[in-house]
């Protein structure tokens, strides 16, 4: 708060102090409407004064993200560096959320005056975010939902093959696993490495595994237990020169990283905006591309599966919980106020700077590559001589520092995971680190 | 209030009035979870002593019903008879459902130390509420999604029927059509009578429908169209006996209905809780017989699809919006501090009274049966030269009354449906009925 005084902004923040959002929790449940607008807004408004602001002064911890991180409300001092679990909402998205749901209480049929119109926004938005059109998106609950939606929709003989890496998460599995069972396809596993070396190395693996059998390469984009960000672009050019499709299990990859559907060219993207966005949790997307929309089938179906001549045919469920999908245009207002280059930027500068200081503490083996093209927000490491359990734990009671383990230890992939979102400064990226250096001090 | 103060059970209401709501509604969002457990069991104890007072005094606008109806809190005094829509959250489900979703505010991780418990109490509630095993209930979104569950996940061979009725929901429809175009399944409608003259004509139409290549009965329960209870025991009875398994699409069913899964014997029952029982849109309910589990793949895998031993394989979607699965487990609370049994006999008290004085307006015609054994709490009917729509509007605009049209008029169905929940009265139907004369008078 020292920093708000000293450059003079406390103003423009002037009523969000955690004390004054109690108020505005409070606000959100009974408020109007176009009173929800206006509050949002001027929480809008203040991120774009601190972005003409410092425009020029992006230096990790500078005012600008302290400022900014006022939105969300820990609980308690807690330093939030595991949200790839699930993300917290920010103030305005929990606002839209109860508010939305108040509806129900109020007036239950009022919903539909108002819900198809700002569903339509929210669809646009989402397009706009990922560089998509509005034909080609499909709100789902989640990534494991979208890769169900693909792997049941595909017409698949007995013996057509699916490319899985062997870094998939059970989400992006599964599906298949049913697939195989139920109908006989083939699932091939192609091995990437913790970490791989580069592009090439997993470009060619995949070419290599592709035959005339192979319908689809069904891969993880933001690998849950590697951090790996999986070059999707180069993967969908060798895949389309052989009629071969793409899909991708990109569960952290909206509102961590810049995403554009034309420029990956990728055909199916399914991703989870509770993550990195500041959505809600039961609310995700899965991107269809216009091209491929006749070549799969809808997994549910109500009125309009067989009319619908876009995306929308995928999610002809019926009656939903419309106020998630609400909220999820309000975690895009939110992304948009700020940016969403200026949010990846932040997020690799943070997990480039924990890399590269994890990367000389004696003994410890990053699973992440220090590549900013081929990794994201995700950052996985172990140590020898030191339970991954034991690090979590640590942190936890020493900093009030949120990480977690993941992997397995079979497989050579168990360690710990840190997330580093735009809420988490280079300071607690420093206590991180300090605490590794003591753990890996005291084991010797 | 009036009625309150003259019994003196005012005391026990202390703290539900309207203004006083809004301060719970603030504490719903900030309030610790054991606060939360303590102002929702405040209000079960006010409806608990009611139940003591009034057990002997259930007359229909007696002061026990006014006294419960302060648990919702409609908006300027609207009148509430189309929940057959979206039905509204009582107070305490309101509560809680902010209070889990504010958990992803405050500490989004915190969520995995107590939801997975809170989860199984819901299950086993939910279980216990419909006469079932907590090994057989599916939680899902809506009864659609249900329909599809199972339609998707039964085998069924090209030319293998599906046995539907021709006053099918969409949401019960579609999933079949899909599987018709893609698999070549054959579905086969059968007739019933708007209304039917009782439960033998639909059995009997059903039996002579059955041939060797029906594998199932999939049957609207709750129809929405008419407002028929279909006889659930009979067809289950009829459909074992040859073999073919029975599917219900119960949208209306919980909440409204005292149910009980072994009584009816059915194979699978698909509910919508956001309609009559309470609970906020996006939570369903899917109740999968023990026996016929090993028959059905499921749709939607994740871990635990191929290893677990009972329903839960039908649910591994992995990360989703916990809080509605918690605020459907208010919603039972809620049901259960009333009486089920005390709410499928309001319900159809109020019903069949609506029913007689609306069948003694000339030139009315009911569209559902006044025999309370194949009706509920959906009555349907048009009127001879008084377009749906006009009486809807004029409810509205005269009476602050919500009813809504429904049907197709080359069906013959077209007509205005009117639901009548625990919070109608009997002077608000007095009032519908009131309109529906003037209605009627003024065409000639």
């Amino acid at each position: 708060m020292t920093a708000f005084n000293q450059t003079g902004i406390i103003g423009s923040f002037k009523g969000f102090s955690r004390r004054d959002f109690v108020k505005y929790l409070f606000a959100g449940s009974a408020l109007s409407l176009s009173a929800l607008k206006k509050l949002n807004a001027s929480i809008y408004q203040s991120i774009t004064s601190l972005n003409q602001k410092y425009i020029e002064d992006e230096s990790p911890d500078g005012v600008y993200w302290e400022a900014l991180s006022k939105h969300f409300l820990f609980k308690d001092g807690l330093i939030m560096m595991n949200n790839g679990t699930v993300g917290p909402m920010p103030k305005p998205v929990f606002n839209s959320l109860m508010r939305y749901f108040r509806v129900q209480v109020t007036n239950p049929f009022d919903v539909y005056n108002f819900i198809p119109r700002k569903k339509g926004e929210v669809r646009a938005k989402l397009a706009q975010f990922i560089n998509a059109s509005p034909d080609e998106v499909v709100i789902t609950r989640n990534t494991t939902e979208g890769m169900n939606f693909v792997a049941n929709g595909l017409d698949m003989k007995e013996g057509d093959e699916v490319l899985l890496s062997t870094m998939e998460h059970p989400g992006g599995t599964h599906p298949w696993r049913l697939k195989e069972k139920r109908y006989g396809i083939t699932i091939k596993m192609v091995p990437i490495g913790l970490p791989p070396k580069g592009v090439d190395e997993i470009v060619s693996a995949f070419q290599k595994a592709i035959s005339p059998r192979t319908k689809i390469i069904s891969i993880s984009h933001t690998v849950y237990i590697s951090g790996l960000i999986a070059p999707l672009k180069e993967l969908s050019q060798i895949a389309h020169e052989k009629g071969v499709l793409v899909l991708a299990d990109s569960a952290h990859g909206i509102g961590m990283l810049n995403l554009d559907m034309k420029e990956l060219g990728i055909d199916f993207f399914a991703t989870s905006p509770y993550k990195w966005l500041g959505a809600p949790t039961g609310v995700g997307l899965l991107y269809v591309r216009k091209e491929v929309q006749d070549k799969l089938w809808p997994t549910i179906a109500s009125s309009g599966w067989d009319t619908s001549a876009n995306a929308r045919k995928f999610e002809t469920l019926g009656q939903r919980a419309d106020a998630l999908t609400l909220a999820l245009g309000e975690a895009l207002d939110f992304q948009n106020a700020i940016g969403k280059e200026r949010i990846e930027r932040r997020i690799k500068t943070l997990a480039g700077y924990l890399k590269r200081e994890l990367g000389k503490i004696p003994g410890i083996r990053l699973h992440t590559s220090q590549d900013p093209y081929i990794s994201g927000g995700l950052t996985a490491f172990s140590v020898e001589g030191v339970e991954p359990k034991k690090i979590v734990n640590y942190m936890r009671e020493k900093y009030n520092i949120v990480v977690r383990t993941i992997g397995n230890k079979e497989k050579g992939t168990y360690g710990v995971r840190v997330s580093t979102h735009i809420y988490v400064f280079l300071k607690h990226v420093d206590m991180f680190l300090e605490g590794m250096r003591h753990l890996v001090r005291r084991k010797k």
